[in-house]
């Protein structure tokens, strides 16, 4: 892969007098569930003990924003706020007992931190910190439960606004967690590596830390997105022999064939249920299949579409709706298991360092590129927010 | 372990004689649904291909045998029937094609079969043979559809007998797939180890195999029979550090604490849901947990008792209403994994011999004898299920 030439270092050159001070900057606030963006003067304040301040220079949008902004789950309804979570930048400052973190470093926010200290974070089972998890009902910092975000009003009063899946990622500075920032390589281009912050890692790592896909094994992806792309891709770099891409939306299929899928489902069109469909392709079903939609019914079909004995489902879909799982508890005695995945089972600042070296020096060739279909600046936010609502585009880089 | 002396082999004495002719003997009889079994003289037709009949020492009822005998599950009701699947026998004769077993051999049945060739069989993921794995609509054998027992019925007119769950034991002689005849050491004292045809190989199986649970760590248990005491057996020889019990029946703790229980919870009397109880006793929840009871309220207990990141419930019970599992998909995200468990995931022809051999020479002390609570001969069976569906006893062993 290519690599930048660090000079991103000195995208936060003259921040140097910005230290402890309050910064005025731009940023995309969310005003009201549904309503365009407004890009706004805010006011970013300093970081507080365990923070940074970032200044973000590349962004883009997740369906979890898309799904926040739209206040679609009520847990999300807390405005003004400012979304984005996937992205890249450089440290402007640090709060008091910041440690492994300094002013210029490179870093990629990360919606579920670690604090490397707690009883999850010692656990090499799960990547879920106590203290940092995600929480999309969080919208303060945890230091005094206030926000570093504030914006005047209408009505000519300075408000504070809300930050969003630790993270906060729509403005030029954003103050983060220390435990939700990862410190990558210089050397890494950072209008790739800002992918790593959500997407890719969330449907690599599934594949590969969550469902420890195999040489040789068959694959079901449901839901042709960037997650699930992403899929596809932790699977190709495993060697899977078979890789299904499952959508109701055959335009999908170009890119996916093009990432990998090898055989494609068209749902909407099957004269049969996919997972009989799946059945029959694979004599038996997937070893591994992969819920990348939301939807109950598509997480049934998901789960049937495995192979008795050893199939793994692997639940990665926001499920908004109240119904329960579309499971018998006899059919678990089959053989098939389904599990969910939050970040690809990544434990963010442990392990994403090592992965970005890997990227740089080629020994993990992941496609980042593939998944950027559309680039535009930073002022355009909600052109970007269209395209994904219309299922036009994977992921558009927004550059600050 | 103390060993018998290996004269079991003429158990089967004076049956050369018999081989390819049909063998008349006592079995107990259901003739429909909850009426009480009678003891009959039974045909007990030859071994066909792939098959073996058997003599049948000793036996003992489970709840599933309680359960079809009810008539509870419709899949079930296939009368007359001769029930029973734990137990354990001697090889009378073989029929043609069968491997690896010959007349005077000791044997366990399993009703979940191993026949050694399929894809399932290959693979190291499961113990569901594609041709053998259990099946509680299948009531007669694989080659001819037939059945191998024949009754005389009031009416004068001989009729056939269904098989079930690939064993029925309840006969001083069966017929079994060789597939389902697990060929142990002479040495075993096969009135312990027919409690490996079932309660112990799940119980002990789902904590070894399915769960694999590590030393030190936290246990729950919920429903303290048979296949619940099997469980613990399994964790308390794996070291765990804390096995909680739970039950509705106070009277279960006694034998429970026996057997290694270290905390016991009476869920009838707790004041707050048993996973509070469970959240606090252990500083946010158990390990590992296991469902053994077969309703859907308890595997959602069961679910939420684990801790979080990384706790893995285990479903033994058998679930026979249609109600679907009582976990949101978004539960999942929360690093709970929930499985089934079919035997204990035992492969039984290629696992258990190894698992005998180790009982017999004190590498594995299983505690077979705190299984078997009452002992009476095979006439008395009605006795037997009575004590069982009282809740009086474990496993009544039941001589032939």
């Amino acid at each position: 892969m290519a690599t930048s030439n660090g000079s991103f270092a000195n995208a936060a050159a003259g921040v140097v007098g910005t230290r402890g001070k309050p910064i005025k900057c731009k940023a995309a606030v969310a005003w009201a569930p549904g309503e365009p963006l407004v890009i706004e003067e805010v006011e970013v304040a300093p970081p507080e003990r365990l923070e940074v301040r970032v200044k973000v220079l590349f962004t883009s949008i997740c369906h979890t924003d898309l799904s926040a902004w739209k206040g679609e789950n009520e847990l999300h309804r807390k405005f003004p706020r400012i979304l984005g979570h996937e992205a890249a930048g450089v440290v402007e400052s640090v709060g008091e007992g910041v440690d492994g973190l300094t002013p210029g470093d490179h870093i990629v926010p990360i919606f579920t931190g670690e604090c490397g200290e707690c009883v999850y974070c010692e656990s090499d089972k799960t990547n879920l910190c106590r203290t940092y998890r995600v929480d999309p009902l969080k919208g303060t910092m945890l230091s005094d439960n206030g926000t570093r975000f504030s914006v005047v009003d209408k009505s000519g009063l300075r408000q504070p606004v809300y930050h969003f899946l630790n993270t906060s990622t729509f403005t030029e500075y954003t103050v983060l967690d220390a435990a939700c920032a990862v410190k990558v390589n210089q050397k890494a281009p950072l209008e790739k590596m800002y992918l790593l912050s959500c997407g890719i890692s969330t449907g690599v790592g599934a594949a590969w830390n969550t469902a420890n896909v195999s040489a040789g094994s068959t694959v079901a992806v449901f839901g042709l997105g960037a997650v699930g792309l992403a899929v596809v891709e932790g699977a190709r770099l495993r060697g899977a022999a078979r890789i299904i891409g499952v959508d109701i939306n055959p335009k999908k299929f170009t890119k996916g064939k093009e990432m990998g899928v090898t055989d494609c489902i068209d749902s909407k069109t099957c004269d049969k249920p996919v997972h009989e469909v799946i059945g029959e392709m694979t004599n038996g079903g997937a070893d591994y299949s992969f819920e990348c939609t939301g939807f109950n019914d598509v997480l049934r079909e998901a789960f049937v579409s495995t192979h008795d004995g050893w199939g793994l489902t692997v639940v990665l879909g926001i499920h908004a709706t109240p119904e329960m799982m579309p499971l018998h508890p006899m059919e678990l005695f089959d053989g098939r298991r389904i599990t969910g995945c939050v970040f690809g089972d990544f434990k963010g600042k442990s392990q994403l360092p090592d992965l970005v070296d890997k990227c740089i020096n080629g020994e993990v060739n992941i496609n980042f590129d593939a998944f950027i279909t559309h680039k535009m600046p930073f002022s355009d936010i909600n052109k970007a927010f269209q395209l994904l609502e219309e299922g036009k585009s994977l992921r558009c880089l927004l550059s600050l």
